[in-house]
């Protein structure tokens, strides 16, 4: 099996750390995106959506969607669950992950292509609505900060595919300028604890 | 249990025919969103996202996020599965859920949201973006057409919760003025056969 993505997308982070977390080893391909390594055909036939991360099996298959692949790997080695244990922790998870995704990733994506240009060449770029969609991220900073004073992680008292999500837009929202403010002290400390944990570099 | 929801909405949609998929009774409760009911102090405390449906459990605490509603009901009545069986299916079901949300139904909300109007009083419509969202959710049907020549259903050869997503999206579509062209034989065949459920109605 190998995975082909890019270094410095969130979506393809949240693999790797996942992947560290379960301890799982991975064979790594490297596109460049700006040189739009993934608008060909080839790529195409791998993933019709055009976007990285896709993992492809060892039968000649490809699997895309960060989410579908952790949700693979944790099918197949449900051991240290990152997507929960009990029905009610598993939709709970799913809950803080997609009000993550829909709240924070989607927002920081969409300010990052509308407002940088980066990828100028195949979309039209609508500022104002990436200047709309930096508020929506700074406003989930907020609003994480207030859930954090109570929760020590993001989905409750375990670390999860939610607190992988959560740092991933985290750290990538430093391409949009958006940091967390030094009065966020519960968003601070959480961002420690999830720091230092070795799957962070991956 | 009981689900506070309103029944024009996609994602309220998706857990009723889940639910009724799954042949689960539900109590249902009906908010006024353009009255902005969901607005309310006492809904932000059930989800601070402000956002329609919500499960109310027995023991009072509450679930949001429709899929994770979903996934709820799934691992608590695990028969008849509609999140897929084995590791591989469920992967491949979570990638399709997520290709039909991210690529179809995102966009076919934004466009609804941003050339409608109907919210505009708590949000600023960006017209413009609303009319590129629009192109989105053409494109996704004109790819649908394509993959369902060789896909029974959307995520393969069994229902799914992709099938759901896609269903709702796709009805839903009607109030920003797109359907599927006649020329989209393949997506007219799958859409006769999934709305002829009975689960359709709900």
């Amino acid at each position: 099996m190998k995975i082909f993505e890019t270094t410095m997308a969130p979506n393809t982070r949240r693999v790797r750390i996942f992947l560290a977390e379960k301890g799982i080893e991975m064979e790594y391909v490297q596109l460049d995106l700006q040189k739009g390594d993934n608008l060909s055909a080839e790529f195409r036939a791998m993933n019709p959506m055009a976007k990285v991360p896709v993992l492809e099996l060892d039968d000649g298959s490809y699997l895309s969607e960060s989410v579908a692949i952790c949700r693979y790997f944790e099918e197949l080695h449900p051991e240290n669950p990152l997507f929960g244990s009990t029905p009610l922790e598993k939709a709970q998870i799913e809950m803080w992950n997609r009000r993550a995704e829909l709240n924070f990733l989607m927002p920081t994506g969409m300010a990052f292509q509308h407002t940088t240009g980066f990828f100028a060449d195949r979309m039209t770029p609508n500022k104002e609505w990436g200047e709309d969609c930096k508020k929506s991220t700074e406003g989930f900073i907020r609003f994480l900060d207030k859930h954090l004073a109570d929760s020590e992680y993001v989905a409750g008292k375990n670390y999860s595919i939610a607190d992988i999500s959560v740092l991933c837009t985290l750290d990538f929202a430093k391409v949009i300028g958006i940091r967390p403010t030094p009065e966020q002290e519960n968003v601070i400390r959480w961002y420690k604890a999830v720091s230092s944990r070795p799957s962070a570099k991956a």
